[in-house]
């Protein structure tokens, strides 16, 4: 097919004519349809079915050690929780804090201590200036959206398919005491489904930050979540927390991980992983917040994955639900728009998103015009700070809450919409060259 | 029998004698008995067995609006938890935001937040130079925890059988701008277990606060826990947040309420009851902070417990398991220290706490004494902010823990520790007197 790029204004009119018609046409059937989040399907959460009746009655909720986990008491996680979620990280129980149902929320607990009480007795933040994040775009919306709650200026750093550009990450950590922090997103990272490297851990663990209380925000939400079962196609990442050990910057990351895409959504259960010095100040925190998580739940997550062969288990059986959907977006993608010169996209193997990127411009009007045909996009702008994409370029694609049918009729209009902004915008380009 | 401070110096060191030889007597046996903490014990939590399956699997999880609690969404609670927890408080459901198993968590976020983004546009807390919480003494140690975390400068209120002082309340709120809070029990009340008046609740609702941003925290952990089934015998309260309305102060308290001594302890709800406009900067901030609480706990709590008619049925359960425990100890002071002078107690109709007052400067010696023959008691002091009994003589007594047989010895080696030390006491004024 020949790239748009290269098309004649004639050409171009010819197939907005043609495009325009099956707009129409599937706009006329009144379609509903969303890849806006980052959502299982129900098929997905009916996997974790046998969760919600594991635990028996009055006789069988106690740990191995025996609390009783209805009550008060163990508010760092019980034992057996914490050794599950260090597995999952890849550290020892030890280094581990279980917390509830959701690790944007022990995220947001940490800024917000930073703020009010400081990183291990340095000035609490709210007291500073100026604090400043460093953010590695596209990236996570609801990461961005905390920092900006709290008024921390945003810095774009570029990623690329080796986790963040690390010139950049170096230089802004170390000539400037303000930079705070840096959002990680570092395997199948959210959007582009990019794992960082090895050097790229190692470069990170290595940092030598002006600011004695610079952490690095390790969202590792997608550690486990391999679209494939051959080792070939799983992306491996060394573990930060060690890294940073030999380094010698032992205390420089906090690592959160959730079991909110292993079991339920809603209903899972979160972990913060760091040192023992920063683990300590959290534990400090948490006497105060709360009486401790809900044991329960995390019983409830124990007995029915057992270990680390039943989380990888569990989640080849979610492989085998999201693949084809990755797959069948990919595909309609390469059908649909290879060669065209008006947009590229990621194939990640694992994680919940494919980040598009159109031509300059575009990105708004894209997710306009699926909208009006019945498609809810993540809007435009998401995936970096305050919303802005400097390119108006990427968009993120979230293919898991939809059937394959769904899914079908979603990349339809999704390409269609993709085509005729494109077209749109060649044709005002072409207009002012000849203006 | 007599009064011991009617007693001869040579009367009292013949008691101690004999006093002396019951208590080696009974910490020879190495108990370890725990009165520390409000806990339930084992048969209360096995009340809420059948919560545990109620939700039975994938077919079983949506709301009554189709929400399934097993996926994101919902971030305020699931309608039907709205409703249950709205009752209990006995608002509307719209003044109902439910949140997760711990409501000392809501109320750490609540300063937390008003530290870091100030209430309803006003200028944050961490901003001035000095921020004020009323207390009234005794209270709950957690509250004072919290303030205490913050930097708060925490005033002293006395309680009275009818809530705390209202003249001093009134006269502190009113001259000082820096008082930002008052922290509330007002029913049922920890460590007293008073019921606040119906004067002293309009008292409350028509402050006229210095601070614009001035909130009264209502912590209504008591709200449903009545130790009698006969109404006479329980304490009722008036709805604050409609008198605060009528006096004019619509937003001036967040109300809030669990089920931690309802279900579970470990694994409850709970809820921020306040008004639009609290909780619309509430969902404001919840919106960065959390994907939404446990929504599959939620539904368990509302198939459960079903409505109010539930909630009281159940309620009436633990009284009976209670009950018997709050008499069995009331008994043992009675029979043993009434008449003695040496000590003042609350015979509470609700809540969780019996509330002793030594002879001053006894509190401290008592839960050492106590602690010495195998028994924990909640610290001394620990009912007042900072830890810190100025007249160093009230003790919080937490009967539910204990089997019956277990709280007959804790009662009797608690009243031997008050004689003793009170004997002591009694001798050291004696000699001071003499010398």
């Amino acid at each position: 097919m020949k790239a748009y790029t290269d098309l004649s204004m004639d050409e171009l009119l010819a197939l907005k004519n043609k495009l325009e018609a099956e707009y129409e046409d599937i706009k006329g059937k009144g379609l509903a349809l969303d890849m806006s989040r980052g959502k299982p399907s129900k098929e997905q959460l009916d996997l974790a079915e046998g969760m919600l009746n594991i635990v028996k009655g009055s006789g069988d909720t106690d740990t191995l050690d025996g609390l009783d986990c209805r009550n008060y008491g163990g508010p760092i996680g019980i034992p057996e929780a914490r050794q599950l979620m260090g597995d999952i990280a890849g550290v020892s129980a030890e280094h581990v804090i279980v917390h509830g149902n959701a690790s944007l929320n022990i995220m947001f607990d940490t800024v917000a201590r930073s703020f009010t009480h400081g990183v291990l007795g340095n000035t609490p933040w709210a007291k500073l200036d100026k604090v400043k994040f460093l953010c590695p775009v596209p990236g996570y919306d609801r990461h961005f959206g905390i920092t900006e709650y709290f008024g921390v200026e945003m810095i774009n750093v570029p990623m690329t398919e080796d986790g963040p550009d690390m010139d950049q990450v170096e230089k802004l950590v170390a000539e400037d005491e303000s930079v705070k922090g840096i959002w990680c997103v570092p395997k199948y990272s959210n959007p582009q489904g990019y794992t960082y490297s090895d050097e790229t851990v190692r470069r990170l663990a290595d940092l030598k930050p002006a600011a004695v209380d610079f952490r690095i925000f390790w969202d590792n939400a997608y550690c486990v979540h391999h679209l494939y079962e051959e080792e070939e196609n799983q992306s491996q990442i060394l573990e930060i927390l060690s890294e940073c050990e030999k380094a010698g910057n032992p205390d420089m990351v906090y690592e959160f991980i959730s079991t909110s895409k292993v079991s339920f959504a809603g209903a899972g259960i979160s972990a913060v992983i760091s040192s023992k010095a920063n683990l300590e100040q959290i534990k400090l925190h948490m006497n105060y917040q709360t009486i401790g998580h809900d044991k329960l739940n995390q019983l409830r997550h124990v007995r029915f994955f057992k270990d680390m062969d039943g989380i990888k288990a569990h989640m080849m059986k979610h492989a085998k639900s999201v693949r084809p959907k990755f797959e069948a977006v990919e595909q309609v993608l390469k059908e649909s728009l290879e060669g065209l010169n008006i947009g590229s996209w990621t194939c990640p193997k694992g994680g919940y998103f494919i980040s598009f990127d159109a031509m300059e411009g575009c990105a708004k009007a894209i997710v306009a015009k699926a909208k009006e045909a019945g498609l809810v996009m993540t809007g435009a702008g998401a995936t970096f700070p305050y919303g802005k994409d400097p390119k108006d370029s990427n968009i993120r694609i979230a293919p898991t809450l939809p059937t394959q049918e769904e899914l079908a009729l979603a990349a339809q209009i999704f390409v269609l919409s993709v085509k005729l902004v494109s077209i749109e915008k060649l044709l005002q380009l072409n207009h002012m060259n000849q203006g």
